[in-house]
């Protein structure tokens, strides 16, 4: 299994408290030593910062953790192999391009026996079941929709039926964003927290006991959702998403969820806020 | 105008040295401060890192300039925005998929008038002429030899006219890698120098006039090759490409090269080696 880390916000805002326990998971907290990755959607564009090593000893994840690179949607994953070798080219998240826009994917847990045929330009690079699972889902949303980027309800309703059959698979907690959406699938663990002012200016890291200030240099105007498979704070109201549950955010705020599975979905009180 | 930096190499090698001089040109010893970004091929995988800042100044830069981050093929570039605004979207290199693998593309130059139709995943997200550039290249490749990857005489043939016809709208300096080759095309400046043992053990970077060991901890074996807008460094066999010429290299050795304009290329003495 591997470790998720999301961020999805009205302003550009970084994630560097965040994303320092996060990191942590990379070999030191967590077992997660296979690679890491972290994708920033900043205006249109987007970076892609990884490497098949641990996070927790990484020049370069260190870098991150300390640079306040501004984004709207951020993707960010620990990997623990479980398909595929230790290379870069398994390390997520994953990216390719669709109407004319980057989409960016991370997945935690593993698909047993997921073998679609792929074709054109959403073959896999590698050879997780992660990134087959992302190009089906590419592929699909372009076999669908054709040149044209459905709305959002299309696109959700879509997306549940996907994930319904990636789910008859195995375990597809998984973070798929295009840079203004943030979509968001739990099959076993996921959890979110509302980001927004008065910030809280002294909340304590899980992974590192390190106690940081959230509202420091934010815009008091920004709302952010932070995703994450473990939470990474104490002292925040953290929601656990069901198991077997859809989400849909944008500018930092539930725009939809569904269930995945039979029965209902629990409604977070601040989910539909 | 930008700046373009490439290697192609036989073994992974670092380009520290030879970066740390090029990073001088986004902002200090020349004025191309509207972005910068570089790719690294490792293995099959690919990592871009990339900014819409000026490089002289960059964190993310700097650590570039100090982390041997090990590549067979490297495009870097530094722009001077000419078409489209300073924005990460429109910052070189850009990435596609083809064939199932990565392709990476860097431009020197402006065209002018340059708007093909361009449609599917090869849509540009960006405004400049560069990226049209590029995703008419993928576009081009993919409706020419459909789901299977040409011999590279085949490719080389065909990018030869497609160079050719990209020159009718301007000047068209570019890097293409997918990993394996590096194809380059001079339409007006473009050196290149070979990298073998025995290697420099003190060289004098043109930027930053500080001394460099091209040999520090490379392997023996290692033989590269370093293509860059305006050379370096002082002290080493610098090739200038003539104008109008198409050149293919893998693992750092000249495979071909062929004119995109009427006459002869000239033959550099070691391009045949």
């Amino acid at each position: 299994m591997c470790q998720l880390l999301g961020l999805n916000s009205n302003l550009p805002t970084d994630i560097c408290a965040s994303f320092s326990g996060f990191r942590a998971r990379g070999g030191r907290t967590d077992e997660h030593a296979d690679g890491w990755g972290i994708a920033f959607f900043e205006d249109g564009g987007l970076r892609i910062l990884n490497e098949p090593h641990p996070s927790c000893q990484s020049q370069l994840a260190g870098m991150v953790a300390e640079h306040p690179f501004q984004a709207t949607n951020i993707v960010a994953h620990i990997r623990k192999a479980t398909v595929g070798t230790v290379r870069l080219e398994n390390t997520h998240p994953f990216s390719r391009t669709l109407w004319g826009r980057p989409w960016v994917f991370a997945h935690n847990g593993t698909l047993v026996d997921f073998v679609p045929r792929l074709e054109g330009d959403f073959r896999p690079r590698g050879c997780t079941d992660s990134e087959r699972a992302f190009c089906w889902l590419m592929d699909g949303l372009q076999s669908r929709f054709g040149d044209v980027r459905p709305d959002f309800d299309t696109l959700f309703a879509w997306l549940r039926e996907a994930a319904v059959t990636l789910s008859h698979y195995g375990v597809i907690n998984f973070l798929l964003s295009d840079g203004e959406l943030m979509l968001a699938h739990c099959s076993t663990r996921l959890s979110h927290v509302l980001r927004q002012a008065p910030f809280s200016r002294r909340v304590r890291l899980v992974d590192t006991d390190e106690d940081c200030d959230l509202g420091q240099g934010v815009d008091p105007a920004t709302r952010s959702v932070v995703l994450t498979t473990v939470p990474l704070t104490h002292d925040e109201a953290w929601v656990g998403m069901p198991a077997g549950s859809l989400w849909g955010f944008r500018d930092g705020r539930v725009l939809a969820t569904v269930p995945t599975v039979a029965g209902q979905v629990r409604q977070p009180a601040e989910a539909c806020a």
